[in-house]
């Protein structure tokens, strides 16, 4: 039978003593780490979320106590009165290992079966099935440091927020479900059967209203859903640093985002982030690495290798230059003998899931020059683009051809990462934190065959684009921008339209008619009516900059009950199916399957 | 058409200018409070959300300047540089009101329509007109001043509880429906289509999950969700600071909860509250104040009478003995002459709202004494029923008769309260906290003919009770505790059951077999197998905290964007109708209305 903790009052967490604390009289509580059963001896390792500390039974310690810790076993729940003493073996890995405890009382708060695994620093257990026991999953040392540290960083960015005169507001999540919501989550009311709610997939609405009543300067660690497919790093439910502020420009917006960067890293790491960030436009960032979120931490630039292929006659080449795209590549330097026909094989098969489609290479390996592409150029065509990339001995070049820049753009960009990531050229040792900025308003969309807003359709144009707005939309950037960490997005934000009338031409240019823009941002458009602020913010992606801030490989690892890759969780089985009847009190009924 | 601030940058706020700061070129922005146009001069209150200032315009404007401000309307949003100097008129009763900005440039950034109702401190507008146009009514000042409050509250509760070492960890907003949870928002999943996640009611089973885990001591501010009609101090989502400890009794929990009103009134309202809170057990607060929450600012308590009636002939006093109940009063004292018998009749309806089947009274005015029972008693029973309720000329007497005594606690608490209010006899000077102790643990349910948890499954009986858990149920008390303020439940927890031996009593007691238990709450049943600490905790109610701290009559006052009564948002008109095919993809449609 479990005791109780009646009459004993912990004086201290097991990981603070010390050797200073050496003929005190303590009482610590905890879980068994481990027990050793010497016959006259038994020592237990006691856990806490603070540490480990060491009980210790000899032939001074009464035997019923001494019976206790006999029988102890890991993870059994204990708390243990006793006296600080010095350690006869200490333990220098320790921060405790200097001492142990005499015990003089023990009681056995709670037993424990034998755990499906075994709770440790470092695991190499199925995911699966930590998160089905994510409890004890959640004791492991390494989980909590995790945990401990997104705390950590959820406050530093409160305090940092709230010094700076921002107010924590909080905003619905039962609201408003929008006709283009595709991926909000609806909830059915008892109170309104057959109508839904929609849990948000970003308080942007409800952050713009704050700044047209007059609020300021509004910040949110915000909940928010989204109803998709889950890659790797999402999660249906996940947090945001959400922030807004009115009367200002990009650059304010920036310098507050840039101040709470370098204040997280300094209190949660103690690492000093240099401000301002570097800047860089987006035209840029795609030219030379062939992505929206470079990471600048290694070279092995895109290189656009069009002009010297301008006249041709390969048609792999030509055909994608005609189509108004282009053929760029990139060079690997020095690594021709570790990259094998075979493994670039693959990587050719690897760049079609970014629509590429094909690989053209060069290996300039020691064994031999090989090429899938240089028999078909001329001579001097073939020998330009060597140039044009730099080609040394030992070099690998890739290039990829295709009529659409995005593309080119999104393999290559893929490619060099993957091969940095392969060949170790990747500096770990700080973080690289850049601007990039100035994105196109719009992007095409080729099933809906009209432009959608690249961000969203509250974002403001460039001034001096205002005039292109009908004439020629793919050209307009939006004064809009991305926070990158080490080819990450951390956060992104973007100026907002404050005017009635350029949120009318933006609306027309997404092709809505003002029945449609009134049916889905009605009430934001009627509330514009009366006197909207210059306002612009941001919001980081919480789950990804703890993840990224405490080096870990997964946002499952920084959140306390995540869900896996189909939303499910595995812990409770969520979700479930539910009683009929409390279907047909929100007027609602299952489809019969198929 | 409106003007950009570009080249403008805003170097104060205009509620801090004081005449220390006269001779400064400034650029403020804000809203246009009122224009007041008097032919060569203008002057303009322009409001932020830090108070206002006045701009002043005359014949050494610019003509263009002078002009923009000739158009100002309300709820024009300007921005205005100049420079500060003292007023010749100076107002008293604004902190600006020393000086004026005598502008220099004037951008109009955004005109405004004219608003619905005016933005003024005070307004007698209907509500529902306000939340519609909840934009709107945000930005009274004395609208700000809440928001703001409720910012500091906040911010303190995070401050004190992680200076107490308490991690704030998020748990998860879709999780498992259980089937008691009537009240759960359900959340069809796109994933898997027919099946449904709940939205939270509590992170109840997640932080004791958190104890179990070893994280010790855990707090969030965290969103909960009830699908339920809304009386009107209650909302479909609210917040709760929550909190959990492991290793701790009832008198850590009280002590931190303490600590933590003591230190939020200090902050925020510069209040000193005296602490250790007194404490008084359920029982005491049932028999003197009927009430669970008694406010304490004012006597009037009830007073038994039972006893000078046990042999009674009336009817109606001798069936609620022998059945079992009891006859109470309370005295009103000295209001005979301002209570009518008119008044009085409507609280004998009003009580039946309670389920008291009527109100006894004796009203002992100066223009004679009229009874509504005593001439169905024997003089002696009558005089005796007078000296326990301390009668005197001028008193009003009060008597519940009922054979259930919740129903007799009910209609006399709820009488007493509304006595108290409307002869203004309670105390409003400051706030009174007082902790109720020692809840019964289980209630009868009528409906389902058996005991219920009256707070949940998870609340640890009194040790001293243990005994009786299947023997006298309706007597074992819970070691369970609410914090009360002025006659509001404030917050409440309860010591949480670790032992897996009581939590199968518990389940067995509330009638479930031990296959409903586990379908239940299979989760937590498995993971107590594993080492459960003694663990206890609380949640306060944020809203109901920050709406009777900051002297608010609603709830929806302190909340930035409400839901009515029947949980409908009006400014967005929220719930909706959805697309058919989104529903299908959930795999659920539409019931036909009948």
């Amino acid at each position: 039978m479990p005791e109780s903790l009646t009459g004993l009052k912990r004086t201290n967490y097991c990981g603070e003593l010390r050797a200073a604390d050496c003929g005190r009289e303590v009482t610590v509580c905890g879980w068994v780490q481990r027990q050793r059963d010497l016959g006259q001896l038994i020592f237990i390792d006691l856990r806490d979320r603070t540490g480990i500390v060491q009980l210790a039974f000899g032939d001074k310690t009464d035997r019923e106590v001494f019976q206790k810790a006999f029988a102890a076993r890991a993870e059994f729940v204990l708390a243990a009165r006793g006296t600080v003493r010095e350690r006869s073996a200490k333990n220098a890995e320790l921060p405790t290992g200097d001492i142990e405890i005499e015990v003089e009382e023990l009681r056995v708060l709670a037993k424990s079966e034998t755990p499906p695994f075994a709770i440790e620093e470092k695991t190499d257990v199925k995911e699966d099935l930590r998160l089905k026991y994510r409890y004890l999953d959640l004791r492991r040392p390494e989980m909590q440091r995790k945990i401990i540290g997104r705390h950590r960083i959820v406050k530093a960015a409160r305090d940092y927020f709230d010094e700076n005169g921002f107010l924590e507001i909080e905003t619905p999540n039962l609201i408003k479900s929008t006709p283009e919501g595709a991926r909000d989550y609806l909830v059915p009311s008892r109170m309104f059967p057959g109508s839904f709610f929609a849990l948000p997939q970003s308080p942007q609405l409800y952050k713009q209203l704050l700044m047209l009543s007059g609020y300021d300067r509004y910040m949110q660690v915000a909940r928010c859903f989204r109803d998709e497919d889950l890659r790797a790093d999402r999660q249906p439910e996940f947090t945001q640093i959400d922030f807004e502020m009115s009367f200002v420009s990009q650059d304010d917006v920036m310098a507050i985002a840039e101040g709470f960067i370098k204040d997280v890293y300094q209190k949660v790491l103690d690492l000093e982030i240099q401000t301002p960030l570097r800047r860089m436009t987006w035209h840029e960032a795609m030219n030379r690495f062939g992505s929206d979120k470079p990471d600048l931490r290694f070279g092995m630039e895109l290189t656009d290798v069009s002009e010297a292929l301008k006249n041709t006659e390969f048609r792999v080449f030509a055909g994608a230059l005609s189509a108004g795209g282009s053929v760029r590549g990139i060079n690997l330097k020095g690594q021709a003998d570790a990259l094998s026909r075979k493994e670039i094989d693959k990587l050719g098969e690897w760049v079609k899931s970014y629509g590429a489609k094909g690989l053209a290479w060069t290996r300039l390996a020691s064994g031999g020059e090989t090429s899938s592409y240089e028999k078909f150029l001329a001579p001097e065509e073939a020998a330009a683009v060597r140039k044009a990339l730099g080609a040394e001995a030992g070099d690998v070049l890739f290039l990829v051809a295709s009529g659409e820049n995005k593309v080119v753009f999104d393999s290559l960009g893929a490619l060099r990462k993957e091969l940095a990531g392969r060949f170790g050229l990747i500096d770990d040792s700080k973080p690289c934190l850049l601007w990039v900025t100035d994105f196109p308003l719009f992007e095409y969309s080729k099933e809906e065959n009209r432009f959608v807003a690249m961000h969203h359709p509250f974002t403001m144009p460039r001034e001096e684009d205002l005039g292109k707005l009908e004439s020629d939309p793919g050209s307009v950037l939006a004064i809009a921008y991305d926070m990158v960490l080490n080819g990450n997005e951390l956060g992104g934000g973007s100026v907002r339209i404050n005017r009635p009338d350029i949120q009318e031409r933006m609306f027309q240019a997404l092709g809505f008619t003002p029945e449609q823009a009134q049916e889905r941002f009605g009430f934001l458009i009627d509330a514009f009516r009366y006197g909207a602020p210059p306002h612009a913010g941001m919001a980081f992606g919480l789950d990804r900059l703890v993840m990224l801030m405490l080096g870990c490989d997964s946002i499952r690892d920084v959140i306390a009950f995540p869900k896996v890759a189909s939303s499910a969780e595995l812990m409770s089985s969520a979700p479930t199916g539910v009683d009929p009847k409390q279907l047909e009190e929100l007027g609602i009924s299952l489809l019969k399957k198929d």
